[in-house]
C-alpha cells in the first residue's frame, strides 16, 4: 500500500479528504497541529475521525502560533466575526497552511511517502490565500527542491482533491463514502464539547453546504443558536 | 527602519547574516527553533548573538522534530559522522529549512516585515538540498502566494546573502563587520558548554574556513580534540 500523509484538522473538509485518500487505497498517516487554536475541540474531533477511518497513525504536532498572533484563532483579544466581513477575515492565521504542509513534508520524507493530502478549497471559503490551487502548486514545486528524497527522485505530490468543489459537493462526496460528519467540528469558536456557534464563517459555509446538498446537518450546536 | 525576520541558529553562518542585515540598516527580529536538536547549546549561542548585535527581539519557537526522526540531529540512535561521508549525510533534518522559513513567514506577516534572512550557503556545505538558491527562490515564490500581506501587495523577499560564498569568505565578511565568532556554536554534537567536537562536518567546514581566511579560530573545542 502506498503511504500518504493526510493533514487532518478535525473539520469537515480534511475529514472528507481522509475518506477520499482511504478510498483511493492509501495507507493514511494523519497529522494534526495543536497551534493553541481557540477551537481546540477540533483536535479531539481529528482523533475521532482518524480512529473511525482506520488511519495507520495519527500524530498531533505542538507548535504555539499564538507567539506570532495576528489572528482571531490564536489571539483571544480578537473576536471571531459572527457575520460576513469584507476581504480576508481576521480568522486567517498567518502562514498556517505553509507551516502544516512543511510538517507534512518532513513526516512524508521519514515515512518514505510521496503523497500529501490537504483539504483546502477555493469556492465556499473565506478567501484565505493559502487555499488556492496556485498556492498548492507553488508549495509542491518548492517541496520538490527541498528534500533529500525529492532530489534523489522520490518526488512529492500535494493532493488537494476539494480545491474546485463547493461545500455541498464536498459533503455529498463524504456522504457517498459513508462518512459521518457528526464526528467533525468546523466551528471557529466551538465550546469544549465541540458544539458549534452556528454564526461564524466556518459554521455558515457548513450549514449552507448541508442545506444545498439536501442532507441533514448533524452538527451539534450550542443552545444559544 | 525596515523590519526583517532573521533566522538565527546560533552557528557561524546565521550570525554573519544577522551582522549583514544589521549593517544594511534593518531592524532585526531574530527567530530560533528549538526542535529538540542534539546540539542544544546552539540555542544559547543564538541568544548571545542576538543580544550582542542588538536585535529588536529574539524568539525561540518550540517544535519537537524528533517526532518525525530520520536525522542524526534529532535521533540519538543515529551517530553524527566524524569523517566525511558520500552523498547527503545523516545530519540532514527533513524539511527543516522549510519549517523554519514558514515560521519566519508567519512572524514577518504579523510584524509587517517584507524581508526574511537565512544563512544558507551552497559552497562549503554538506549538500543539503534546502541550502541551494533554486530552493530559496521557490520558497519565496510560494510565500508570495501564501499570505494575506503578499496578495495585498506587501511581497516577501527571502535574502540568502551567503549563498555563493565560501566559508572563508563568510568568516572574512563577519570579521570585517567586527563580529566575534567566539560567541557562536556550529558543532553538531557540542557539549552543554557549547564546546565543539572538531570532527563533524560542521566543525570541519568551520575549521577550514578560519584557516583559509587566515584568521584565528576562536572555537572552544572539547578536550578530546
Amino acid at each position: 500500500m502506498k503511504k500518504a500523509v493526510v493533514l487532518l484538522s478535525g473539520g469537515l473538509d480534511s475529514a472528507t479528504v481522509l475518506a477520499i485518500a482511504k478510498s483511493q487505497g492509501y495507507e493514511c498517516y494523519c497529522l494534526s497541529l495543536d497551534y493553541h487554536q481557540r477551537h481546540v475541540a477540533e483536535l479531539k474531533a481529528a482523533e475521532r475521525v482518524a480512529n473511525s477511518l482506520g488511519a495507520a497513525a495519527h500524530r498531533t504536532a505542538q507548535l504555539d502560533l499564538s507567539m506570532f498572533g495576528g489572528s482571531a484563532l490564536t489571539d483571544n483579544n480578537i473576536d471571531v466575526p459572527e457575520a460576513p466581513t469584507d476581504g480576508i477575515p481576521v480568522t486567517y492565521v498567518p502562514a498556517r497552511n505553509t507551516i502544516m504542509l512543511s510538517l507534512a513534508l518532513a513526516w512524508a520524507e521519514t515515512l518514505g511517502a510521496q503523497d500529501i493530502f490537504i483539504g483546502v478549497n477555493a469556492l465556499d471559503y473565506s478567501g484565505y490565500p493559502d487555499c488556492r490551487q496556485e498556492y498548492v502548486s507553488a508549495f509542491q514545486r518548492m517541496a520538490n527542491l527541498a528534500t533529500k528524497s525529492a532530489v534523489e527522485g522520490k518526488t512529492i505530490t500535494v493532493h488537494a482533491p476539494l480545491i474546485d468543489m463547493t461545500k455541498a459537493e464536498i459533503i455529498k462526496c463524504g456522504h457517498a463514502l459513508n462518512f459521518d460528519y457528526g464526528m467533525t467540528v468546523s466551528c471557529y469558536q466551538a465550546d469544549s464539547e465541540g458544539r458549534a456557534c452556528g454564526l461564524c464563517d466556518s459554521c455558515r459555509f457548513r450549514k449552507e453546504g448541508f442545506a444545498n446538498a439536501g442532507l441533514q446537518d448533524p452538527t451539534h450546536y450550542q443552545s444559544r443558536v
